[in-house]
Order: structure tokens, then C-alpha cells, then sequence
């Protein structure tokens, strides 16, 4: 029996993992765990950048992107750009137990959804409409970027990742993140650790910096020295542009934690047993 | 002065590399060469996996996907299910340059395509409208995986690849394979190497296979040696599971290049001066 744990990206993470915890305490498996806790901000309306008041695309268009991975199997699934689906991380589970394809994008991503008993919805809300109408007259883009990311780590010592997440508000129609890429947003590997990502998809993905997580972990290092290392690794990939946000967090299979940013503010949620946090990362690119 | 190198996946790669040959001899970069070199593959109606000719999803549609990554300046640019629009990779090259996102998929790819010029056109062939008529009959799909990837290493000393694909044959629309995935089908940092990847899209991008080799290579492993030592992660990864196929060629700043297989029948083209020539790449997984 392992002590199970959960840690998430950002403050609005604490009321994920108090969700997943239940699963956890209940017996149930990471992987359960992780999607429950990143479902419950999906369909909180509250939180402007993921799933039901998601902010929406520069068409007015709420996309979704999201993905599973479990650390037992090695198995994932993900969907990109989906529209008028709320779980879109249940939709990245489908996939996933489907098994025939990993990553599905687009119109393909809801037909699959559609066809596997997901309802088509509205995703708008009052504010996310507003949002759109002074984004149409202004131009301002929101610079937020705050995925949903979940590790799980179950009484079985199995880990789990999922996350999910409306993108950057205002971005192309199209274009998708750092959150479904296997690798990019998430990783999972019973034999290394898990991790998660949120910030900048672009700069993220671009170093597969949640899979870098995972085989420093690999290598030796704790979870909290491969999320720094990543880090420095993204500022130093960006050092010919301009500064950049990405975060990480990550767990091993020991349950411990850690998490580390570019910027400053970056804070994550962890619950181990009866407690839960709210951990504010240490930054390496200084305060921008 | 470096000694300009091009490497390509597949005996159809020999095509690709000498066009590609005549960019970097007339002192072009090596984007421009790795650019050249698999357009010239997507516009063949001969070559049934990737651009005009590409064998269709199960709807009967060609979705291509393609990506590019700059090892100078660490850009890079991807399309996914992209439908109606020849060269992907040009689509993909036109996100990087427009480097407002890096990875834009489905309607929002075309429609960006069509913004910045590219024409729509049918990429349907008598020959892949007999293959759906073939499939639609028996439900039987094609076991080719042939992405084209490329390599090149330019004049500079710099490092730069491509890959576009019409992916698996009879894959379920919005399937999104390795290929246009940055660290999935392809990688490049002059600091340590390039590498791309063609075989089971699922199976690659769960390790971030190009990325993977890459990595091995900043760590001092020769291409060779990493791209075999990535075959084996993948193999290992697989374990719980049926066989896979999964090839990778690599290159580094010093003009040294490596390829592998998991499974025997792996061949690869090389250009070095004025030799080209194909490479039968050793492999790990034993013959299935």
C-alpha cells in the first residue's frame, strides 16, 4: 500500500485534487483519480480557461484540447481542437480505451466523441461571450495560459496524469498547445515519475518538457531538481526570443513532489493523506 | 565550411535527397534543402504515403500532416489533418515563419493555408480512389507506415528537418499520427543533433522518439548508437503489448549519421558530397 497523493497546476487545483482525492481514499486508481479531479474544472464555469467558460478562440469558437496518460500501461489518449464537448478529458480517455489511435484532432475528435455517447453543448458562458465581444473591439488577447494539469499517484503505487485545457484565449482557430501532446503537457511512466505542464504551449512543447521531466527523473534526479532543470532548459531554448511562461510539476513514485517555473506566481496544489496545500514554485527567469 | 549532409527515411527518401543535394551544393539552408527535398515527395502520385497519391482516412479523405524545426534558432511549425492543400510542409514552414503558434490542425490549418496563398486541390489519384473503393469492400487496411523525413545539414554547419505524411492508410478521421508532433516525428537543435522518425505514429510519439534521440546525442551517444538505444525504449515500452514498428535516422553537426528498426526491411537514403545512396539500417525487434 502506497500513500496515494495528487498534485495539480495553480491555485484553482486545490478543488480538483479534494475531488480526486476521493477516488483515491476510496481505493480507486490513479488514472480515475486524475480525470475526476480535471472533469470538476472543466465544468466549473468559474475557471476562464478551461472547458465550460473556457474562453473562446479568435473566431469565437471554444476548442479543447486535452490528454490522458497512465503510468502502468503506458497508455494515452488525447483530443485537439474539439468543439461543443465539454469532458473533452473523458473524450482523451475514450481514446485511450479505444486503443486503435492515440491523438484525435478536430471534426475527427468530435465525430469520435459524438459516436461514443458524448452530448454536444454550448461552452459559452455570459462572461466568455463578453470576453469575445471587447476582445472583437479591442484586440486584447488575454495572456492567460492556465491549463488544468493532475498527477495521481494510487494506493497500488501506480501513477496518472491527465489534463485539459480552452487554450490561449483568442488564439487561432486551429492551433493547439502544449496540454494533448503526449510528452508535451503530460507524461506518465510507472518506471520514472509523472508530470504535468502549463504556460506557453508553444515554448513547452517545443522541448517536450514534460517528457523531459520524466527521464531526468529517469536518471536520478527528484522531482523537484527536474522540473528546475526544465526550466533553465525552456529559458535557454527561448534566450534568442522573448521571456516566456512554463511551469511544471511533477511526482514519483515515492509521492514526492515537486514543481518550478520561469516566472514568479507560479503556485500548484498538492493533497498527501488528509492534507491539502497550495505550494508556491520557485522561478528561474526572473520577475517579468 | 561544413560538408553539406542529407538524410532521408525510405528508398523513395533517394529522390528526395538529391533535390534536396542541389539546394545546399548551391549553398541554400539546410531548411531550405530539407523544405525541397519532401515536397518533392508529396507532389509523386507514385509515393501512396504522404501528399497527392496519399491513400485516404476511412472517410475517403487524404489528412495530411507535416512539421519543420530550424536547429539554428529552435523555430519550428506543424500542420495536422490537414485536408485539400498539396504541401503540407509549406503550410507548416508558414506557421513557423508566421510564428504567432506552432502546431495548427484541421479546418483552422486549411484555413490558415488558404489565407497565406496555398490553392486547394483535389490529392485523391485513380490509384487511392481504388484503394478506398478496396477498403470500403473489405475493411482491409494497409500496413505501410512511410512518412518522409529528412535530415540536412547545410554549408553553415547548420541543422534543420522535415517530415510530411498522408499517415496510416484507413485511419479514422482527425487521427493525428508522430509526424507532425515537434520531438515526435521530428527534432532538430544544432547544439546536439537531428533526428526524425516514420513507423507506428502511435508508438513513436508515446516516447517522444525524435526528441529521445536527440537527447542521447547532447549526452554524447553517436547517431548511431542513439537511434538504436531509442528502437530498444520502444520495444521495451511495447512489452505488455504487440509488436510495433518504429525507425529513426539521426545526424549531428559533424556530418555523422545513424539509423535503426525495430523490425528488418529499414532502409534509409544519404547524400554526402557528390555520393547518395541507401543504408539498410540495422534492427531490434527481431523479424516479424
Amino acid at each position: 500500500m502506497a500513500n496515494p497523493v495528487l498534485v495539480a497546476t495553480w491555485p484553482f487545483g486545490l478543488a480538483a485534487v479534494r475531488v480526486g482525492s476521493e477516488v483515491l481514499t476510496d481505493g480507486g486508481t490513479a488514472m480515475a483519480a486524475a480525470i475526476a479531479a480535471v472533469s470538476h474544472t472543466e465544468a466549473d464555469p468559474e475557471v476562464d480557461s478551461v472547458g465550460y467558460g473556457g474562453l473562446p478562440n479568435s473566431a469565437g469558437v471554444v476548442q479543447l484540447d486535452a490528454a490522458v496518460m497512465d503510468g502502468r500501461t503506458g497508455h494515452a489518449g488525447a483530443v485537439g481542437a474539439l468543439e461543443g464537448i465539454l469532458h473533452a478529458v473523458q473524450v482523451a480517455e475514450a481514446v485511450m480505451r479505444d486503443g486503435r489511435h492515440v491523438f484525435l484532432v478536430g471534426s475527427g475528435a468530435k465525430r469520435f466523441a459524438l459516436e461514443h455517447g458524448f452530448q454536444e453543448q454550448d461552452l459559452l458562458t455570459e462572461n466568455s461571450r463578453n470576453w469575445f465581444k471587447e476582445f472583437q473591439r479591442t484586440g486584447i488577447k488575454k495572456d492567460f495560459f492556465d491549463t488544468i494539469g493532475v498527477l495521481a499517484l494510487d494506493t497500488h503505487g501506480d501513477l496518472a496524469t491527465a489534463c485539459t485545457t480552452s487554450g490561449l484565449a483568442g488564439k487561432m482557430p486551429g492551433r493547439v498547445g502544449d496540454s494533448p501532446l503526449i510528452g508535451g503537457g503530460l507524461y506518465a511512466d510507472n518506471e520514472a515519475g509523472a508530470a504535468a505542464a502549463t504556460g506557453v504551449g508553444e515554448d513547452i512543447l517545443k522541448i517536450c518538457g514534460s517528457f523531459l521531466v520524466v527521464e531526468l527523473m529517469r536518471q536520478g534526479r527528484s522531482p523537484q531538481e527536474a522540473c528546475q532543470e526544465v526550466v533553465r532548459r525552456c529559458i535557454r531554448h527561448q534566450q534568442r526570443e522573448t521571456s516566456t511562461q512554463c511551469c511544471f510539476i511533477a511526482c514519483n513514485r515515492q509521492g514526492e513532489i515537486g514543481g518550478a517555473s520561469t516566472r514568479k506566481g507560479f503556485q500548484y496544489a498538492v493533497w498527501k493523506g488528509e492534507q491539502d496545500s497550495l505550494i508556491e514554485a520557485p522561478f528561474f527567469g526572473g520577475e517579468f
